[in-house]
Order: structure tokens, then C-alpha cells, then sequence
């Protein structure tokens, strides 16, 4: 039988090669994100050109409310949730000095605590169910609080103890919890279009990243993953 | 002339051991709790008996306009502030599927967004002066997920994720930031109360990790330490 | 044309499932260890039931000049080395006090020395060539220094840093290194005739890591991992 | 009664400065490193301008039998040890493919198989009398290898996996193992000398190191530390 996925915050660049790439696995995938009609432009090219199917869903993940109403629609539409990416999320690129409160809240409330009202809905149907897989986007930031991003550095170290904590509490009941900590730009096409001369080898191409992110969901249970790094072999680090 | 110090988050236990400590070494120190009636006894205690001086300033440090009104409530009584103990927060105990959201922000709330509010008051005196020093009380749930911990896990690394953030930012500006990981419980009246025959040298004594937090605001400014950790010898880790 | 790889330290194990994996992929594989024997066997089974094919070439590792013979064996059997895979080594299962330095020394020897060159030798063909993959096996001892185990923790250190300082060095030159954190015991032989009931699933799979390892010599050159973790899903960590 | 400490690797820089500091309060010094001359000139100025005394006791330390003789030499001079630091060691600074099989093991050990000789020698008073200190001098090699520093971060990964293993066995029996993470560049004489405009304020002075070398000495048994990194203030990390 066909497997749900949800990508929680889909647009141009990594979500859409996530999106893609499970869906030419197989996968159903629920698509979130707050714009209506490129989701729907993009579950029409997953219904025609792959294997699975797509389901557009516009959510305001930091919204319980709307985050329990697409989670009830994609079991509806395609049946209980296998898999669950959490890649919403950014802000807060600014020192402290500069960052006001809200910019502080925000980055916060889009990356770490729509990742844990999502999580939250996913992973009961995981845990009633088969298992399933909750792999996180996160940063170099995730691990290593960067000057001038006082914001976005708490929000995906946030993220990240989030990921270990559900790791360990979720592992014995089947879920397995990933954080793949990506190391470098992803080349979407705003990138493309501004890369003004730099090679593109420089950056990560999205498609390799959902590579190895469909790994993270095929591993066996006796060797899974909790933690991965991606970044180009060009990037110093 | 004497420093001022703040500690947000002050409590029987380490808060309270912190404040005494500072203050028997010369510096003013503001009191930030909500709890009225507390602060001003050891405001007293600590004008009595110790070489500096006291303030409590009854204050919810994840308020803005609370924050800002408590540290210039300080400015007034001491001056400038030199010294930040980011000592408060707390909450989050439970698993993903116990917490309830309001739970998982609550927790964020107690430990990283007040510790924001805080520092960002604090560090525009120490930049515009002589420089300073900010403490954040870190926890190995900051550094390791705890599983059971989502929300207290969540919000620890986020506070990690601030202080380097911080780090990087305002060390170049003279400003020392710091994190303690205390690994272990820490020997307050009550776990003493309910150590029940619990040998106390597997708690952490907190005029103990109070010495390690002043060996930090005494730290040369060629040789800063941005992280350590803290556990009894006996602890098992 | 097919890669050519080395498994350095093959055995009945996660030895042996690494390279047959890699033959079934399309490898030609150099197996290096001291036992004469069972190299020849495993040789021919691969050679019989693979894509791939196998050469055993029995080699002490922690031996500059056999090491050097056993790559020109190789280069000369199935052209320059793609792979390799530093697997050999282990002892110093000691603490301190009990530890002598021989067997400190030992544990050293045959996890870091011997990585280092077999590493030399391999590298220079990458670089020289289209570039390669240098997977390590580490343990969670690589990452957390175990007590009662002196010498086999340093080691597995050293071998960790050896990893990262040549993926810093190496990346930028076309060759991948990864180091891969196995965290538990590996479903050998001995550790199935010895389970004694313990569920198997509380063991790690070998051919299931080496699907991971797999993943890694596949990964497209601008989304490489350095260094992921693997463990069973029960396994408390 | 007067603490003996042992400082193995005394050198013009952070060597002396620790054993100055650990002299000036109350130690008495056992001096550690193959230069028979400038040891002997220092423990003269030790004896004469400290409170402590110090013994000069050339050693090559990655000489077991020498380093037998010369805690030999410490105890029948000043009592059993209580405090270690391993301060040796250095090397390795090329890239895998420029380093010699010579030059990695080098590394090695004057780093970590002479700091395993000095500890077992040193951790067997600690564990039959009061209890102690063992230091160790790491680096930030230590704990991100570095590229083109392949021997130096092998041999600096091993000290550290060392210093953890022995932290988790030894604590329980009262010896204090710490690790030092020095991110930056000592201002050694000869630092100095070749300073050559560059502001000293970049450097870090190892007065300032040794007063935190000392803090770990003085902490109290319910709140050790097992690691601080120190760097000076104006150091990008």
C-alpha cells in the first residue's frame, strides 16, 4: 500500500524536490504551506508525472487549529500519516542588538513550535500504525549559534533538541526521528538567478538533498540515523 | 566602583547563591522573581551581610515592558549594568504526545524568550561601557534531548543556541557570554527536605557552581571561556 | 567501468557485509585482514554470486611497507582505488590503571595508524583520478570517551579527528570522507550464537549499515554527509 | 600540608605560567620536559620567589621508564601527587598526503601515549590518598579536525577521548579529569617576538589561562568541570 507523506513547508527549492521525490517513490504526499496556488500548481504535476499522488493543503503551521484540520484532510484523502518532513521555518537573521521581540517569537514560532504542532499530529498515527519516519531540516545554525543571527540560531537549536528528545522517546515505538543539518545554500532558483557568476557547485542541489533524506526513510529499524550532515565538497567548514 | 549585577530568576538554590556570592565580591545586585515577599528578604539579608548591595525588583521577565521598567528600576539604584545571570525558566516535562502547546511555549517562554528580553537591556549598558559578562544557566538537557523533556529540551537548546549567537556577536564588543551546563541535580532547601537518605554529595551544592560563575565574570578577556560544565563527582554521564 | 574498492579489516561481520554489498553493486573489491583463509573463501563467493568481483589480499595494516604492496596488488588486479573503507581495529577495552601501554598502544595502532595508511595510499588515487569515498567506521566511543575503556575511546577519537581534518582537506579535491558513528552491538556470527535470547532487533544489522555505507559512495558531490550515526530503534542512547 | 603537582611539559609560555601560578599558591612543583637547563633555572626562580617549590626533573615522557623515575623522583622530593597537568605535546601540523607515517605517529605520541604514561603514574596516588586533579592541555584541534593539520588533530582527538574516559572512571574515585580547550594562540615569548603589530590582545596571555587552570583545582567536588574552552575575546570561532 502506498505510503502518506506530509511536507510541511513547501515551496521553490527543497521542499519541492522532498515533495518529488517521494512521490516518484510512491508516496502520497500532503503538501503544506501557506500559498494557495503554487501548491495546487505543484500536486497537479506530482498527480501526473509520478508514481504517487499529491494533495495540496494551504496551513498556517504555526496555527494548531489549521495544523489538526490538514492533518484530518490528508488522512481523509490519502490515509494515516508514514511520513512527516518539518522544513518550514526561518527569520531571526539579525543580531541581538537589532532584533525586536517579535522577530525573535517569529522565527521561533515557524521553525520549532510548527514543527512540534505537526509532529504531534503525525506521530500518533505512526505510533498507533506501522511506524513511520519525522525527518527535520536544519541548519549549521542548529549547531553552532551564529553572530548577527540571534533569532534564527535559538529557533533551530530549538528545533534540533526537540528532534533528539522525540528521538529518544519515539525510537522503541517505531518512529524514527531524523535531523539532517544542512551546511551551505540550496540552490533554489531565486539562487540560480542570483548567483551572479558563482559555480554552482558551490551550492546544494535540493534534488541530492531529498537523496538522502528518502535514505533516512527507506534505513532499516536495527540502523537508523539520527543525525546527518549535508554540505557541497566545495564548502569550507 | 562597585559592579551592578542582575540575576533573573531568582529562588532558594542556586539563584539565591548566585546573588550572595556576587554580592559578598563587592557587586550591587537587582533581583528579578515574581514573587514579591521573597526577594525583599534576601534584598535584606544580602544589604546586611555582604560587602555590596541588594535590589528586589518584582518582575515576570517574559513581559517586555516589565523587563525594561526592572532594569531601569537597577540603572537608577546601581547604574549601568556589567553583570547578567540568565538564570530563570523551567516547564516542558513531558513527552511529545503529553505536552499541549500552551505547555511547549510556556517552556520556550520561561527559559529562552525572557533570557532575550533580558540580555537585550543588559548588553546595550555593556556595550556602550566598559564591557560585562552575561551568564546563561544551561542544563544537559541543552545539550542532549531528553526524551520525555520535549519542551524543556526544546527551550534549553534555544537558550544555547542565544548564548553563542550572543558569543560570536558581542565578544569582539567586550561583552563575555557564557554557558553552564549543570549536569545533576542541584542541592536547593527543598531537594535537601526530599533527599531522603540520598547521599548529598550526589547533588551539585550551589555556592559550589556559584564560585564557577564568579570565576567566569573574573575571567581575563584574553582567556574567556564560552562554555563549561558542572556535575558531582559521583555523577554517572 | 566498474569502481574499485577497499574494505580494510573484513571479517564475519559488518566486514564482510560492506563488501559484498559493494561487489552486488558493481564494486571490484580488495579485502584486506591477516586471516589468509577466510579472505580466499570470501574472495570466491563474491566473485561467484556478485556483479562485482573480489581479490583477498591478506595484510597487517598497522605494516607501512604491506600496506603499500597489498594497494599495488590491488591497482594491479582491478585498476586505481574509488573506495575505501577503514573498518580494522578495536582492543584497549581497559581502564587506565589496568591498561598497560602496550595495549594502549595497540588499540591506537591498529584503529588509527592503520587507517592513516591505508588512507595515504588511497587518497593519492583519488585525487590523481575523478576523485573517491573514504568511510570510516566509528563508535560511539568516537564521540563520548567511554570509562573502563582507555584505549579503545583515544583511538576511536583519533580516528574521528583523522576523519574530519582529511574531509577538510580532501573535500575541495573531489574526495568524500564520511565517518559513521555505529552506536551498539553488530549482529555478527558470534553475537547470534551468543544473543542467549536477547531479541535480535536489538542488534544492528550489518548488511543494513551497509545499505548506509552505500548511500554514502552514492551521494552526489554537493550534498555530502561527514558524519552520521547509526543504531537499532530500541537501543537507549 | 603543601599540594605536589606535576606539570609534564613545561616550556617557556603556558608551562611556566601554570607551574608559577600552581607555586605562588602553595604547590610544590615537579617540572616535567627534556630541556635539563631551563628547568633548572625555573624551579630556582619557583623556590625562590613563590610560596611553593618546585623540582626540576628532565624527562622525555613517551618514555615509559622515564617517566616511572621521575614520579619516583616527585614523591621522595615532595609527597605523593595530587594534581597532573599533561601539557605536552605538538606535531602533526601537514595534511595526510605530505604527512610521513613517522611524523603522525609523532604526534601521537608526544601528545597522547606520553599524557596515558604520566596519568597512570600520577591517578594511582590520587586513588590511594585524597583524591586529585588531572589537566589536560587540548586545543581546538581537539575538537574539530583541522585540514592540513591531519597528525596534530588525530593525536589531539585521542588526548581528548582520553581525558573523557578517565573522567567517567576516576571521578567516582575523587580525581578531577578536566580538558582544556585552547582556541587561539598562546602569547609565548616567542609569540611575541614575532607579533610583529599585531595587537596582543588577539593572543591569549597564559597568566589568564592558568588562573582558570587553577579554578579547576580549587572546585568543589559536587560541581567539577570535565571541560571550558578559553579564547580571547576578539577571536573569530
Amino acid at each position: 500500500m502506498a505510503r502518506t507523506a506530509v511536507v510541511a513547508g513547501v515551496g521553490p527549492g527543497l521542499g519541492e524536490s522532498i515533495a518529488r521525490k517521494f512521490a516518484s517513490e510512491g508516496c502520497n504526499v500532503g503538501l503544506f504551506a501557506r500559498s494557495d496556488e503554487y501548491l495546487g500548481e505543484l500536486a497537479g504535476e506530482l498527480h501526473a508525472e509520478t508514481a504517487g499522488d499529491a494533495a495540496a493543503v494551504p496551513t498556517d503551521i504555526t496555527d494548531e487549529s489549521q495544523v489538526e484540520s490538514a492533518f484530518e484532510r490528508v488522512r481523509e484523502t490519502f490515509g494515516p500519516v508514514d511520513v512527516l518532513v518539518n522544513h518550514a521555518g526561518g527569520g531571526g537573521w539579525s543580531g541581538l542588538r537589532e532584533s525586536s521581540a517579535e522577530e525573535f517569537e517569529d522565527a521561533w514560532r515557524s521553525c520549532a513550535y510548527g514543527a512540534f504542532l505537526c509532529s504531534k499530529r503525525a506521530v500518533s498515527d505512526m505510533v498507533d500504525g506501522d511506524g513511520g519516519t519525522v525527518i527535520f531540516t536544519g541548519a549549521t545554525s542548529a549547531v553552532r549559534g551564529r553572530g548577527g543571527a540571534a533569532g534564527f540560531s535559538s529557533a533551530k537549536f530549538a528545533v534540533r533538541g526537540l528532534a533528539e528528545s522525540m528521538a529518544r522517546e519515539l525510537g522503541p515505538k517505531g518512529v524514527h526521528v531524523a535531523h539532517a543539518v544542512i551546511d551551505g545554500q540550496i540552490l533554489t532558483p531565486d539562487a540560480r538567478e542570483q548567483a551572479d557568476g558563482r559555480s554552482e557547485d558551490t551550492f546544494l542541489d535540493p534534488d541530492a538533498i531529498a537523496e538522502s533524506y528518502w535514505h533516512l526513510v527507506e534505513q532499516d529499524r536495527t540502523a537508523w540515523t539520527l543525525e546527518l550532515d549535508l554540505r557541497p565538497a566545495v564548502e569550507e567548514f
